[in-house]
């Protein structure tokens, strides 16, 4: 016996999100069946507006305006591009309230298992702006895993030719670490980049 | 920083959904915003759909038409009726490819915790059946938790005024258990519904 064909094809697209197995989808797609129906209308429209979300015309950060808040803040030091893949890095970042630049967000990452290449990401702006702007430093903060590290060597080639400082996030231990649990990789890049104390 | 307005409600929209937490219903956030606006489309279509999907109108079970293909199906043994909470019990019990009659799907329990009484569950046509349709027999197959037991107390008792059997799942060990792992409740009842071999 199979479930009704609109039934099942909720299902199929929950089970495209990611981390969502079958018996999850199964379980959203009877939520959906007993919320109200305003609830449902909720969601729809929900994703009928973020499928039309814009991105910041400057960094690529997703806004409500043409501009994001940060981009549009007059405290904030433009002289000072901070890149990262996706928003959520932005919002990761922002989170420590250390950071006083910009953003640049590539919205992708270079990964050749996938076929992504640099066509993939936002980077063609970022050079427009260290070209134009005045831009004193730009900080790397792709993830530090293969992909990240990829995207950030393509970026940092792509600046060579710009007077501009590009830095790189730290390697190193996590707070809490345990030495044993480390992976060699982090423990060999804490002890290559040991700092005096 | 917050995120765009948009983009916040989708997250709330998800993080509506059971098993959901704040991490997973950002990440499904983002999922909807990397994908191809056709897919979204169809996630669209099919939260409509749902929304709007039938009941039998005999069994109450979820059906794109009027009747349920197992309410339609003249090779279904219609004089037995198994009672299930939701309609994935159907499909549970479908699988097994054991049971040959009909179902009657609640859609709901009777849980006092969550002030859901009798008023919540569809039972008087179940009673309708019982009371016109020549039922030989009424297996409740509600779930053998506090929830399902009080539902399948209450159904069982509606049912003393019709001439019909009226039978239960029976509790025991599940395949593969451990004794020393079972609790007390699940082992008092293996025992006393031992059987001789």
């Amino acid at each position: 016996m199979e479930y009704p064909e609109s039934f099942q094809k909720l299902i199929d697209c929950f089970r495209h999100l990611s981390g969502v197995g079958l018996k999850s989808a199964e379980r959203m797609a009877y939520d959906i069946l007993s919320m109200e129906p305003d609830d449902v209308n909720e969601f729809i429209n929900s994703l009928e507006n973020v499928a039309n979300i814009k991105h910041c015309s400057i960094c690529g950060n997703l806004s409500d305006d043409d501009l994001c808040p940060i981009c549009n803040n007059i405290n904030r030091d433009k002289s000072t591009i901070c890149v990262v893949c996706y928003p959520k890095d932005v919002f990761a970042i922002e989170k420590i309230n250390e950071y006083h630049g910009t953003y640049h967000v590539l919205n992708g990452v270079i990964a050749p298992s996938k076929q992504k290449t640099e066509e993939d990401i936002n980077y063609q702006s970022l050079l427009d702006r260290v070209s134009n702007d005045n831009i004193k430093e730009v900080i790397l903060a792709t993830n530090l895993t293969v992909e990240g590290e990829i995207t950030a060597m393509f970026i940092a080639n792509q600046l060579k030719k710009y007077p501009v400082k590009v830095t790189r996030l730290a390697h190193g231990l996590p707070m809490g670490a345990q030495l044993d649990y480390a992976d060699e990789m982090t423990l060999f890049k804490a002890l290559s980049n040991r700092k005096e104390v």
